[in-house]
């Protein structure tokens, strides 16, 4: 043994840092700073979307984990197996779409409660097995245990890519032009209905939920869909992405993790961000600016990518990708611009100065 | 929305299965029976100690996957940290090595309890790097997430294995040699004699534990090694095995694997299996049947493997691998032999008959 004792959680012998102190990235970034790589075959480690692994042929190997823990990522109160089980392999397909590869095989793990039934996981399953068809992955492998508290669902996703393909975090210029694929914010909105409804039934057990006509907000919410289309789609018109991330956090997180590993600024004007209007509508409701929803609502599972201006006559006509801005040197901050012209700085938070 | 509703977990439409009743094996079986692969690359899916996929090249990938969930696999009374950490690495590395592979890469997810200091998981990932040290590996990425119950680590590891050499749970023909690596049945022990000290220290808090003396059992239960090197033993001396698998689970269990895969039967000797002699004592001491104690207690994360009859003159004067019997046709069964000649037949639990 390589220690005679070791410290045990609660028995402090020394001032503790609490890990709300340190926030994820945080955390992140301490447990991780250090890291050195033996394998030449380790392309990139921690801090894209996914890990790059060379294969020594024309082809990468990427290499993404998601966890989903009750109570953190889904309430159960809402939430349908199926979509759970579903939603888990969107969201590691996600991560390969943002390196602008394509998933192959996943591992799924599962913490399972000791009163779930079989039934219940024949359900989880089914959905995890739909992902699978959708989006043409195996499901390889994967390790179940009991639990005396809530599921946690652990699923690695391995994708493929050609090496000079891959597209990561870093690599904007200033000056490029910041896309986002589809319509963002309705996947939040569709989460504040959901906990709407939920506090009503828990005051009120004998309302009926009032869901219907919201189908698409909640489905943004409930069965994301990961965006594997957006390679060939880019392909099919000669553009390459010079750096791109998958939108799961909100856009604010997500700009500003790719301005910094980019290292560059970024100017996005609040008028041209795609958000559907009943969407619109519906943050109205809640009281928020739409926008507001979509820099730190989080959930859409779109891609927000880079590419050089000179690309813009071959995208601009494009259905489905909207240019929202651009970069710019990285002395010029990081800045959202509304209608009438005002600039507010982007923070990891969402947009604070509101 | 493919579903209008999902059925919730504790709102039964029908007779529902509790788990227990199927045991992990069997739920595996059940949720893993009717996945069909569409990707040409996936070799080896579920059913093995790690997946295997082609790359095109002589060389394939093995992926496996391991949990470690507090109050199941290890309890935090007397689990140092650092140990945690180390074992979450080693337990995935000896999976790539029960195939013949070389572990490269690893992923970590976290689910950590919020009460968790930053020094606490400073102390988890000393020991995953201590481990990605000494077994070079390299940690490229992982997830964390807060949550409300106990503590969940998910790894996994990725390897590599040319793909001529790798070594599958099927593969053992009728009269190959059953051969282990190490000894075993002291990492249970080493539980035993923790679970002993921790209900002496819960009806008396002032006493101090009696682990002195102890440090193998306990070393090989708190901080085991993945048998990576055997590997390159075996190709040293020109062995390569008809089939593999770790003993993880105990070796009964194991054995009853590697024989349904390769579909043989087999004889084991209870005077040959390798036990550390103070391990012997103290079992009879926890008035167990030492060879009871391998084939049911599980942990010892070595190897057990066949090889050909005639490979017997090759193997039988190297120091730390030892023959304990053989395979036969199956309709012969799966034995133990005791030193007086009885046949007892291997049950997945154990040694059920004594």
């Amino acid at each position: 043994m390589y220690e005679k004792k070791g410290k045990k959680p609660g028995k402090p012998e020394q001032q503790l840092t609490p890990l709300s102190e340190l926030g994820e990235f945080g955390l992140i970034h301490r447990l991780t700073k250090d890291i050195r790589h033996m394998q030449p075959s380790t392309i990139k480690g921690v801090g894209d979307d996914a890990a790059v692994i060379d294969s020594g042929k024309d082809e990468a190997y990427l290499v993404s984990t998601d966890l989903l823990v009750e109570g953190i990522h889904f309430d159960m109160t809402y939430t349908p197996l199926k979509h759970l089980g579903y939603k888990a392999v969107v969201v590691n397909a996600s991560d390969i779409a943002a390196m602008n590869g394509t998933p192959r095989q996943i591992m799924v793990s599962m913490v399972i409660p000791s009163r779930y039934s079989a039934e219940a996981l024949d359900e989880i399953y089914a959905g995890i097995k739909l992902a699978c068809d959708t989006y043409q992955i195996d499901l390889i492998g994967g390790d179940t245990s009991s639990s005396t508290s809530g599921l946690v669902i652990s699923v690695t996703v391995i994708g493929t890519a050609v090496k000079e393909e891959i597209v990561y975090r870093k690599g904007a210029n200033p000056g490029d032009l910041l896309c986002v694929t589809g319509d963002l914010g309705s996947a939040y909105i569709g989460l504040l209905l959901l906990e709407r409804e939920k506090k009503v039934f828990q005051t009120n057990p004998g309302m009926q939920p009032e869901l219907t006509g919201f189908d698409y907000q909640i489905g943004r919410f409930l069965k994301p869909e990961a965006r594997t289309d957006v390679r060939r789609l880019l392909e099919g018109i000669g553009v390459k992405p010079t750096s791109m991330i998958d939108i799961s956090d909100g856009l604010a997180s997500e700009i500003l993790h790719l301005c910094k590993q980019s290292d560059v600024g970024c100017k996005i004007y609040e008028e041209k961000i795609p958000i559907d209007p009943q969407t619109r509508e519906l943050a109205m409701e809640f009281k928020l600016i739409p926008s507001v929803a979509v820099l730190s609502g989080g959930e859409d599972y779109e891609l927000l990518f880079t590419i050089p201006q000179s690309d813009h006559e071959k995208i601009k006509d494009v259905a489905g990708i909207t240019v929202i801005g651009h970069t710019t040197e990285p002395s010029e901050g990081r800045y959202i611009v509304t209608p009438d012209g005002k600039e507010v700085e982007i923070t990891a938070q969402g947009w604070e100065a509101f």
